[in-house]
């Protein structure tokens, strides 16, 4: 038996509220990230995009400009374009979005798309579509995280942690990747299904449980 | 400082695994219960449903009739139809499938349809029309569990427990609803966008953890 007093009892309390941390969620519809060469062959060359909102990530941005995604069994509408251009052009859809395209997309994390499904990106406006050859992914959940608050935290690049979700239809997260990036704002980034089945609205709060 | 043997160690891991429990996990898609009065609205007076397959909770299936779901902002077409008939219609969506709606539906349990939304639904062979004033729902994460297991795993209905789903996405779903019936073969019932999230594949299963 443990001897129990009020103040043991209140240390713990504080010492349990301590180790437990709240972030921000955020819950990333389908995008598409451009390498400049299928930037200009959808829109012409020296094609610049347009920004319209800042993400939260520092330098992020959605654009004003909107592609379809065509698979073997359907297409996905005004899928918007999020800038800057990178290195290699990159389709983040959902599980759901899968079905709908007739392609099984992997889920992994941004910028692993060795041994990906490629997909047809069509500009509406002018007609013309190029053929990723890879690059087709569901997101796999994961934490950005600033390495201020990564030591806050206790957390380091490359681990995986658990995230409780506070929603109408509370889900524990787990196998969640963490991010560390001096360019990084602290935010969980979840998709749609996952949104979806957690409740999650934009004031829904992430609790870090290991 | 606890003292430590080897003993207690495998009695402490053998107590850990008996409270452990795995059950089978089935997801649930989109599919509509009808009244006897607003089944022989849209197929006609006496109409009998068609069974075609059995679902895992005895008596009752899945039917060969398909009905279109319609909202003010889209529709749902082939949606299933699972009798035998009920005292009152009922529509289960996800709530992905509520944005193609464009209606928002509660998370309810099955039958807890009071002050829901309504919605028209068509069978698309002869043009009928209804439109039900209640009963769109999302539904609400449950376990059946027949009474035998119930004692087994500790449970009882109307509790709430925790669940894990090992999936590729694993995922603790919590708030899941106990439903104790000597009719009910044991099973947890979640729906897409919880599949989705959890990576759910047809011989995914589930740990009880409280």
């Amino acid at each position: 038996m443990n001897t129990c007093n009020i103040e043991t009892v209140v240390e713990s309390v504080i010492n349990e509220l301590k180790a437990k941390v709240f972030v921000m969620v955020e819950a990333s519809g389908r995008h598409v990230h451009l390498s400049k060469q299928d930037l200009y062959a959808l829109f012409g060359d020296g094609y610049q995009l347009t920004p319209v909102k800042d993400l939260s990530q520092p330098g992020q941005y959605a654009c004003a400009e909107r592609v379809t995604i065509t698979g073997p069994k359907g297409s996905l509408q005004n899928v918007v374009i999020l800038g800057p251009t990178r290195p290699e052009s990159q389709v983040e859809i959902s599980l759901t979005d899968g079905l709908v395209l007739g392609v099984k997309a992997p889920v992994r994390l941004s910028g692993d798309i060795d041994n990906t499904p490629g997909i047809t990106i069509t500009n509406p406006k002018n007609g013309k579509s190029i053929i990723i050859n890879k690059g087709l992914i569901v997101a796999k959940r994961h934490i950005h995280i600033s390495p201020e608050d990564a030591e806050r935290f206790g957390v380091s690049n490359g681990q995986t942690i658990k995230i409780k979700v506070f929603g109408e239809r509370p889900v524990i997260f787990e196998d969640l990747d963490v991010r560390v990036n001096k360019n990084f704002k602290t935010a969980v980034h979840i998709d749609y299904d996952e949104a979806n089945a957690c409740g999650y609205t934009k004031n829904s709060m992430g609790l870090i449980l290991s």
